[in-house]
């Protein structure tokens, strides 16, 4: 709208997908403006937000043009090219987080070097760009070997865990740059978010247990159950850690091995994430509300927890595209359930929103928030 | 947007004032869509729903065009004329709450002479033409009387406590019509709130105390401290009967006095309540959500506390409208504090936020509260 005069600061969120969509209640309430850089107007956020701008978030132009008059720029996803978003800041917009931390979300390659530089714990790597070169690593790391690619991958897509020389020629066929890992035998997988300010001010949430099927996060149990106080407390100290290390500004996901010979870190991200949507009942602060003043450098709020148990269960589109008509059956059955929809078209396997329960007994609050995911996604009564 | 076409159901919000703002957070989690009915384009919701429509609320045109392809519609506030509601429903429209119960929270001589055929407790009460008649209830019942407007009054406009004929007299020169009230000689304000749907479910929150200055809410405690046990049940069994006889679809809060006599109904909205933002953040549904269900007919939500001790303060304009230079001091001061903008300019006296306190112990909490808003008004520290 032309006519928008803002009266509290502006964030311009680049992407308009369901992180940027779930920014918008804490956006509300502190009075922030939010302005979305989407593909398309039907996309998830740009339903909610006014201040929606239509543009390519890999066109430096439309970048510049969206950044005009926001008090700080920041990303729903890690895809706009590090060199547009060091050109922004070059340019005087406060943009997090800044290109030298984002490029560890990125590049996995330059993630792995830099992590392992700072002595934290990763499984063993190497670039990689051949099968051969797989092959030699295999030699001294063991089948299976993981690859993955360098940039682009997510929710399993991207990697490729392979047995032999012969399946590593495979997924080198995709015609992306790749890396190779050790085979992590890990227990489970965790995960911790923390926030970082600009002035330096860091917070970390209590570490959670997230639980995958097909690489996909199904689940996510908080705080991570029967983890030790000293595993916990080290997984919150490679958060800041790395936070601070890296110079993030904004949140940051670190995703958790947990083997048994201690924890390994898995992967990063620098924005709200999957792992910490239990957050908007769970924390007294959401991590929505954490990354919109961590941006504007704002003090950060408080992590604490809202309940002693706090399950979130993804929803994952089914073949039945009508979620409404079984919204009420979960509604009556559950006063407490919170649904949260993303405002998507639904499709087999997309992630189309997440309910979250809360309470005192996890297997109890695990047992609803199952119960609510799946009778809403596929109408079978658990 | 022309080109908007909605994936959920649409909940049309005639009028965008901060209680329509303050339903987008729960409409977005939801699923729900919403479309409002603005006076002007920078009005408080206005700046954070995308359907937002420019019209006059006066104006039956104006409300049809609005209400086609909404599947529910309701109000934030008690403005649109009572025969427009019913012609919106005549031609079938979804509207919550309807007519016969919303004139209760719109003319006020209608709510009292229901409420006492219905059995609930009001001060003595009398249609009144002039000073004469207010002379001639004085005698029965008393200096002072309370005159109020029948219709339009709110936070303490439309209402004249007269010592005398004479000042009677000159309440009767604004021109308006009124109705007497014998003055209630109260120990406090509460205020209980509860949710009808149209299939008849009924919830209550807790019953909580209102603070009030210059006959504007100030604060708001919950759960009202030291209320007895059976005054609380007697609070939200009045709450539901109103709920229930009136026919009320949506939210109904109901003020009331606590006098030494027992509880008496001072007044009644149909609509999300000052009295119950504390709910955003303090039960497990805000108000905000739970009129949203009940207006769709869906099953409504927990009303159950999230913390032993909720307080709101609210935010009323002082001379300098720059609260955000004093944003930092209050979040840095209590990361736990929860701050809420309407997305208005500030003017003296103007409700423009409020703040919310959550914790185990009612006057540390309380204080909390009121630290934050003294000193984001005033830039005081209490």
């Amino acid at each position: 709208m032309s006519s928008y005069r803002p009266i509290g600061p502006v964030v311009g969120i680049v992407g308009a997908g369901q992180l940027a969509r779930m920014s918008q209640p804490p956006a509300i309430a502190l009075g922030v403006e939010l302005r979305v850089l989407a593909g398309a107007p039907d996309e998830s956020a740009a339903r909610v937000i006014v201040d929606t701008r239509i543009g390519d978030y890999r066109d430096l132009d439309d970048l510049r043009e969206f950044a005009q008059g926001c008090d700080a720029i920041t990303f729903d996803h890690e895809h706009v090219p590090t060199e547009h978003i060091r050109a922004l800041a070059k340019s005087g917009h406060s943009v997090h987080p800044g290109a030298d931390a984002l490029v560890h979300a990125q590049d996995k390659a330059v993630m792995r070097e830099r992590l392992t530089a700072i002595g934290v714990p990763c499984p063993a790597w190497a670039r990689v760009s051949s099968a051969a070169d797989v092959a030699g690593f295999a030699d001294e790391h063991g089948w299976p070997v993981v690859l993955k690619a360098v940039r682009g991958g997510y929710d399993g897509r991207g990697v490729w865990v392979c047995a032999d020389a012969a399946e590593a020629e495979e997924a080198f066929a995709s015609g992306v740059e790749l890396m190779a890992e050790a085979f992590v035998p890990f227990e489970r997988e965790l995960a911790v978010l923390v926030a970082r300010s600009p002035h330096g001010q860091g917070v970390s949430y209590p570490v959670v247990e997230t639980v995958q099927q097909d690489g996909i996060c199904v689940e996510v149990l908080a705080p991570a159950p029967g983890l030790d106080q000293e595993d916990a407390a080290q997984a919150q100290r490679i958060g800041l850690k790395i936070a601070d290390e890296l110079g993030v500004t904004g949140l940051l996901a670190v995703e958790l091995f947990q083997t048994a010979r201690g924890l390994v870190v898995n992967e990063l991200a620098m924005r709200p994430h999957n792992s910490g949507h239990w957050t908007i009942e769970g924390a007294r602060t959401s991590q929505f509300e954490q990354h919109l003043r961590a941006v504007l450098d704002l003090p950060l709020g408080s992590p604490t927890m809202t309940a002693q148990a706090v399950v979130m269960a993804n929803l994952l589109g089914g073949d039945d595209p009508d979620l409404f008509k079984r919204y009420e059956h979960v509604l009556a059955h559950d006063p407490g359930i919170k649904v949260h929809f993303y405002g998507k078209q639904v499709r087999p396997g997309r992630k189309i929103g997440h309910v979250t329960a809360l309470g005192s007994n996890l297997d109890e609050v695990r047992a609803r928030a199952r119960h609510a995911a799946v009778y809403l996604t596929t109408g079978e009564y658990t």
